[in-house]
């Protein structure tokens, strides 16, 4: 048969053999060139046909998003654009795609449109790079963590602990929601319930995947997470993948060494593996802001910054001197931030960590030992007995991209905490018993993929870097 | 710090050396011989202590289960059973473990006890087995398909979508449960709820993977899915993780050889990186069966199981053969079977696939060519009008591990099938634009992760290769 995908093709291995193809038209130029892909990379094949040779009506289904099974023979190219092309023998239309209605012409689409077609987006040069890109990031996060010792644990998705306490909570239930049980007390009876009990969707695996650190040592989770939090913007979703490891025996240091190494390593692995990508998405920014006044360009193309941040240490700051650096700096003094820093304990903002990596650092950051009041219960209070083991790395245009802790691995000091949260201690039996059980230290992290994939796209909105995002009003598809 | 799992310290590089491992107390023999694992292998390291040496009290916290960390040197060990061993100067109590109190004492567990601690149940050998199993086979699907050249695709986990009908759903909402919004005519007013229509768990993300596919070519999702059935039984989860590779281009046999390569390399890659996990689950099943009666033994032990199907072809059988097999067998004539074969059309139960696959064949077996009316929507009906391109992989002792199909590519002939089945052609909008547009050859198939863990592991219950199980009545941690 000698089928070949495009990427094969263009390797050019088989120059001067007669080679299949098949794939869609991207653009058919003067009756006789078919740039043709198929999605294994953002080059096409060119396809060279001889129109005299063929069916005027076969000729006319060969338009944008045709799918064609291509015959001829592989040879270096004459034009310019590419080092070989096909000489073609013989074109099967597989299934035709008509000029007037199909949606995907070879112009330029608004983002805003796309996202309404998110089932043929894919088939535009952004959104094919975007997602190989995506693919080869979530491959590299396996690769780091299995080569490193670490186990993958699938923890559950449908949830019936509810202390988390990270965000809003979707519910789970196969109850009739027109007229679900009542218990004689006039409240929803759960235990008619499908689990017997209410559930949600997760908002994080952080709890369960201390229970397998606490026994596997080294382990990581890498799966879907919600937050049914009415946030419209370009870096909230509804429903979004995280990557959670947890390491026993670790502390808050040995966490962020983690963090950053990780970081630095699957970015590595799509420099390296994502070289022609890049370049087109790279170009891509380039282009849309040229149109944007300077100040709100990036300071380097895509791929520099991503060089930038495999190269450079992250710089290491306490909240407290993050703080004192806040509170002396111009937009503070100016009153330019909309949230004015004045005391110690005040919870960050966007506007803040903005300025603390971008104007002040201009490099990531990794801000540590927050004030106990602001954190989640599970993090180590420190000696100070108001501070609390947590870091949060701050990106670029990004904002915060991991947020991670020391856990909390006393029990008499969790349970204090729990109480004083009003957080009721049966719901966390079993994440108490790993304290009365050979507790130990440890230590985590989570990253949102997507704002790693935002970051490595270089895309401005999260939208765009999902197959199918789930936001307020919105689960098309 | 020299600090070392105690995998690295087995390996014996660090022979002499002044080391330190934490982990936790497996046994403590004669207040001398310590056994440390720290889950990073199935084996522990021998650690001797010199009771002289040690405080008293200090050797009373050293209990199962309590967590260590140990400094000492590295020596060739005396005793049997390792090779190595820790001659111990220092250790620490991270955390101990009453005896009095902590489950996971060191003597037989059944099953079902450590499914009620599924948060404790990893620290047990059988437990941290199949986890490590689990954890390497997830990444062999990521690395067998990224050396394919396939794309990981994060497909919706909630969806908007209910034309699926794969099975039962859960709904998904943060309407009130009690007072939920009513519309005009008394119905549920889902334009109300979080993303303005009624949305539930997905069961399937083949339809969204087909949208990338006809764009990137070949793709794979790798994620959780679910089914709201009420189905108690040792091979059924509601919440359970489901590997579904789809390719354009692909027919059904070139289908099937995907299917077949796949699950071959996948076990080749256990059999290759966890042979210390397979030894132990080997003897495990060995000793387990030892209590049942010969007929109900495995053929195989579990390593020469896994061989066995790596090393030889899957049997091609047409459901029209597999019929006619059936209908004439013994236990059909006999009536031993719970549903008589008689007819062409019927659908196979677990009883008829066994027979098959572990009476007639002996071999795993691929099943295709599947009656219509048995079988989804979006396959590919034959030239016959009566069959569809289907084909389903049965595994001795498992039943059904794959199922797949080549996908209906006309958009006349999947018209009329959803108009048949009375599906609303509307939900299916953008399903229908593949047809439309650039359509083509296609297919594909979804194998449940669990059951090819079930398959590897030799053990005999779904609950027990997966962290934290999500059955009817079950949603604990």
């Amino acid at each position: 048969m000698n089928t070949y995908s495009v990427k094969e093709l263009l390797s050019s291995d088989h120059l001067h053999k007669e080679v299949t193809v098949n794939g869609w038209v991207k653009t058919f130029r003067s009756n006789r060139f078919i740039a043709l892909n198929d999605g294994s990379t953002i080059n096409n094949i060119q396809c060279v046909v001889n129109f005299e040779d063929f069916d005027e009506n076969l000729l006319k289904q060969i338009n944008t998003g045709a799918a064609l099974k291509i015959v001829g023979t592989l040879t270096e190219s004459q034009g310019k654009g590419q080092n070989v092309e096909i000489q073609v023998k013989e074109v099967i239309v597989h299934g035709g795609a008509d000029p007037e209605t199909y949606p995907i012409q070879p112009k330029k689409h608004s983002l805003e449109f796309l996202r309404e077609k998110a089932h043929l987006r894919v088939r535009t040069n952004t959104f094919s790079a975007i997602m190989r890109m995506r693919s080869a990031l979530s491959f590299a996060v396996h690769q780091y963590f299995q080569k490193n010792g670490f186990y993958h644990v699938h923890t559950p998705i449908i949830t019936g602990s509810d202390a988390e306490g990270a965000g809003e909570m979707f519910r789970v239930s196969t109850l009739d929601s027109k007229n679900p049980p009542l218990t004689a007390e006039g409240t929803i009876d759960y235990s008619e319930d499908f689990f017997g009990k209410e559930t949600n969707l997760t908002v994080s695996g952080q709890l369960e995947a201390e229970t397998y650190a606490m026994a596997l040592g080294k382990v990581y989770t890498f799966g879907p997470t919600f937050r049914a939090e009415n946030s419209n913007t370009s870096r909230h979703l509804a429903e979004f993948w995280m990557i959670e490891p947890e390491v026993a025996f670790n502390d808050l240091d040995a966490n962020m060494d983690l963090a950053e190494d990780f970081i630095k390593d699957v970015l590595t692995y799509v420099l390296e593996n994502c070289e022609e990508d890049l370049k087109f998405l790279e170009q891509r920014l380039l282009d849309e802001e040229k149109s944007k006044p300077q100040a709100e360009r990036s300071d380097m193309p895509l791929i520099e910054k991503l060089k930038f941040v495999v190269d450079n240490t992250f710089k290491r700051v306490s909240y407290t001197e993050a703080i004192d650096i806040l509170r002396s700096c111009k937009p503070n003094k100016k009153k330019q931030f909309k949230y004015i820093i004045d005391e110690w304990g005040a919870d960050l903002q966007s506007e803040h960590e903005r300025y603390l990596v971008e104007k002040h650092f201009k490099c990531p950051v990794i801000l540590f030992d927050y004030p106990a009041k602001i954190k989640a219960f599970y993090m180590r209070l420190n000696e100070d007995q108001k501070t609390v083991r947590a870091m949060d790395i701050l990106f670029p245009g990004i904002g915060e991209i991991v947020g991670g802790s020391q856990r909390e691995e006393r029990l008499d000091v969790l349970k204090e905490k729990i109480k004083a949260l009003d957080i009721d201690e049966k719901e966390l039996w079993w994440y108490l018993d790993l304290r009365k059980f050979g507790t130990a230290t440890h230590s985590g992290f989570g990253l949102g993929f997507e704002r790693l994939v935002l970051f490595a796209t270089g895309m401005g909105n999260i939208r765009d870097v999902i197959p199918f995002p789930r936001t307020p009003q919105n689960a098309e598809f």
